[in-house]
């Protein structure tokens, strides 16, 4: 996905090459992104703080950026992508499980009943997720979301859900590298669901991958050791967690944060609140007819009190409908 | 530390440039080594999984390496350095604490009580931890490491701590990275007392540290995020949470492991499980004279059951009094 900038000749009106500025030359690198606040605000954070000389130049290794991944990197609407694997996976360990059909929130999910599964909340969801995903070792589980992944599709797209990441991020993320930033995700999702595959999908390799986890145990099976999933949460990577995953997980607060969320809002505060050129933004799904309109009330990805921070302090709110231009992949084929 | 690689000119006998193994190239960068079977099992190692067409050949993303810091990297005795640490806390905080001065583990510190100390085991020094590294903002503690380390001298050798790190180790890491290995810290000592310094220490910045860590507390003063450091054990990256913390903080398997006491002993077992070519190597502390000599009944460090599987699987050991020609960088000056 890394674009070449380029420089001389496509800038109009300018006759000389040293006067074009990082700025401007770097406009194509994000060839998805409309012209407008969203992505000049990026351009302009990226000409400042890596240009040198420039008072807000920041030095590469401080060059840190976060992305949250559900709602901003990739679709998670009608379901988060995990919740829909923990429920196949419900679906195929029911035959080894029967007690499940009278048990909820199991039977909720054998029965399809939307009623149900809608308002399972957060405990119903860690119980399923516990259920589904402990006992197999680490190995086992990355090998079953591969093998769900490579034949899963998304219900109204019909495709694979690695397909449904948005090609402006997937353009952001990039520049941001060419231009030595480190990009990580800090997600709410689990971090085993996700670093099997986002160093593929995103350029994004496993150490660079913060998410919520499991206990793990320690065993030596015939003389092999391995690591057996637990049926316990050990971390919680949302709200507050993001900022406290960040310090555990990076040592360094980030220079730029991107999320989706009321989930991502203190990953934004604690990203905002370091010395020196900053950036924070928010994606706001707008966009019903290529993806999906949804903001303030919605049970999966709300943006309410993150939304009134970022217009109260002007954070970087970016518009899907009007400031992508493509929102997959796969529409630029 | 970093140390060029001699070339041709400095291989007698071999007159093509061309037919210069690298490893060969590469014995210079290991200066404070002396020639021997652990040397050369490193540069064995290095040759084997970096050049072109090896079979042994080690992709660059999978090049991660991973060390123990106490006893590996640094000096730990007569004490760990972070034990030092939390004693002269509790000395700073005893008159805010008046209590401790009838109350252990705290007594045994303020009255120097040799006998108490050596046998307050883990508990009593999580209790020291808890109450001398709590309350306090992460960026308060970090200031406080770096004024402590500042001032703080070690009792024999009468210098800074970050001093009595060892040249050798230094070198390696430096060939490592020169060969595109990521190196990482994997110690059971806490992450944030090695983060602010590591960098400049050990070339190693702060998001290539693991380490044990307590819970924190996100928490708005003055609408500006802190992140508060709470009595609370998160995870102790020791024995088999070493190879829990390897998952859980890069999801990678290294290639390479380095520790020298029991406690790496899961660390080094699950380096070895991986396919392809591995290397796990123990320091073993024999120098009486220039450090410590200690092993199997070590309060600290002890080198016992890992020292029986290094033997058995044929492991590299590093005989410190003999395979190092130096200890200390202050040596070289």
């Amino acid at each position: 996905m890394k674009r070449r900038l380029f420089l001389a000749g496509t800038v109009a009106g300018i006759g000389l090459p040293a006067l074009i500025s990082p700025a401007r030359a770097q406009a194509d690198a994000l060839p998805s992104w409309n012209d407008g606040p969203a992505k000049q605000s990026i351009l302009d954070f990226l000409r400042r703080t890596t240009t040198g000389g420039s008072r807000d130049w920041i030095p590469v290794p401080e060059r840190i950026a976060t992305f949250d991944n559900d709602g901003t990197l990739w679709t998670e609407q009608p379901m988060y992508v995990q919740v829909m694997f923990a429920m196949d996976r419900v679906r195929a360990l029911a035959g080894r499980n029967p007690q499940w059909r009278t048990q909820e929130p199991f039977k909720a999910v054998l029965t399809n009943d939307r009623d149900a599964l809608a308002t399972m909340g957060e405990k119903g969801l860690l119980e399923i997720m516990a259920a589904t995903h402990a006992g197999l070792t680490t190995e086992e589980f990355r090998q079953a979301v591969l093998d769900w992944l490579a034949t899963a599709r998304h219900p109204r797209f019909k495709r694979p859900y690695t397909d449904l990441v948005y090609q402006p991020m997937l353009e952001l993320l990039a520049l941001l590298r060419a231009n030595q930033f480190k990009t990580y995700i800090v997600s709410g999702g689990g971090i085993e669901f996700m670093r099997p595959w986002t160093e593929r999908v995103y350029g994004i390799p496993p150490e660079q991958v913060v998410g919520s986890s499991g206990v793990t145990r320690y065993e030596l099976r015939a003389n092999r050791p391995v690591l057996l999933k637990e049926p316990k949460v050990q971390f919680i990577d949302d709200g507050p967690g993001k900022a406290e995953g960040i310090n555990q997980y990076i040592g360094r607060r980030p220079v730029l944060a991107f999320g989706n969320s009321d989930g991502d809002q203190q990953m934004l505060e604690w990203t905002a609140a370091g010395s020196g050129a900053r950036f924070m933004g928010l994606v706001h799904h707008t966009d019903a007819m290529r993806e999906y309109a949804y903001d303030r009330q919605s049970p999966v990805g709300r943006l309410d009190t993150a939304w009134n921070e970022a217009v109260r302090r002007k954070w970087t709110v970016v518009d899907m409908k009007n400031d992508w231009k493509v929102i997959y992949p796969f529409e630029m084929r």
